[in-house]
């Protein structure tokens, strides 16, 4: 199973970015210009992970993980970032939503061993 | 461009379940189950919504949106609920995450005709 997926968060609060979006049929540049981004990413003081899924349709969802508000604005401002969102928004998104939220909470289950008596939702 | 995979949230602030997931091989009862559990969800009080998208590796992110944390607590103690995130752990998950967060901020883009001075992120 590849729980490299995972982001190995702190114990919160934290901050998460919600990108959900909906892919063009327009390819060039995309897959590079999103293994860039995450190579920047990681490079910022207070990042902390991403996790990412997109299905066959097209629809996917990225949240990055940071310490502050801060550490956001500090990506935010980035200009090879900033490049790329612009050509994004151009190119490769027919539509996306963008939510900053503070993590409050956080669990996990089940365990590496499997264990029935993980503790609940 | 199949939009309707977005959720249509209201202003911030309002709360965000971040589940993120990866799937084991069994498939019995799967889809019926998570079919089941959006019917079942959308009927609580303060259900704002949700997105989902799991790529072909099984790694999956769904992400609820509530108006609060009294509408989750609901949402966690309804018994269906319960039993189906008991068969889940047993199942159809090998591993998961779920974060608990405060939605602060929101925007959203390109707008449905392409305009390239859409404001960003």
């Amino acid at each position: 199973m590849p729980t490299s997926h995972f982001a190995a968060t702190p114990q919160p609060p934290y901050y998460a970015v919600i990108f959900t979006s909906c892919r063009t049929e327009a390819d060039a540049g995309y897959g590079e210009t999103a293994a860039r981004m995450e190579e920047l990413a990681r490079a910022v003081p207070g990042y902390l992970g991403i996790e990412s899924a997109r299905g066959a349709d097209g629809f996917g969802i990225t949240v990055s993980y940071w310490s502050s508000e801060s550490a956001i604005a500090e990506w935010k401002r980035h200009l090879e970032h900033q490049a790329a969102q612009a050509r994004g928004k151009r190119e490769w998104y027919a539509h996306f939503e963008i939510r900053v939220a503070k993590v409050e909470r956080a669990h996990s289950g089940p365990p590496p061993v499997h264990d029935q008596n993980v503790s609940g939702t």
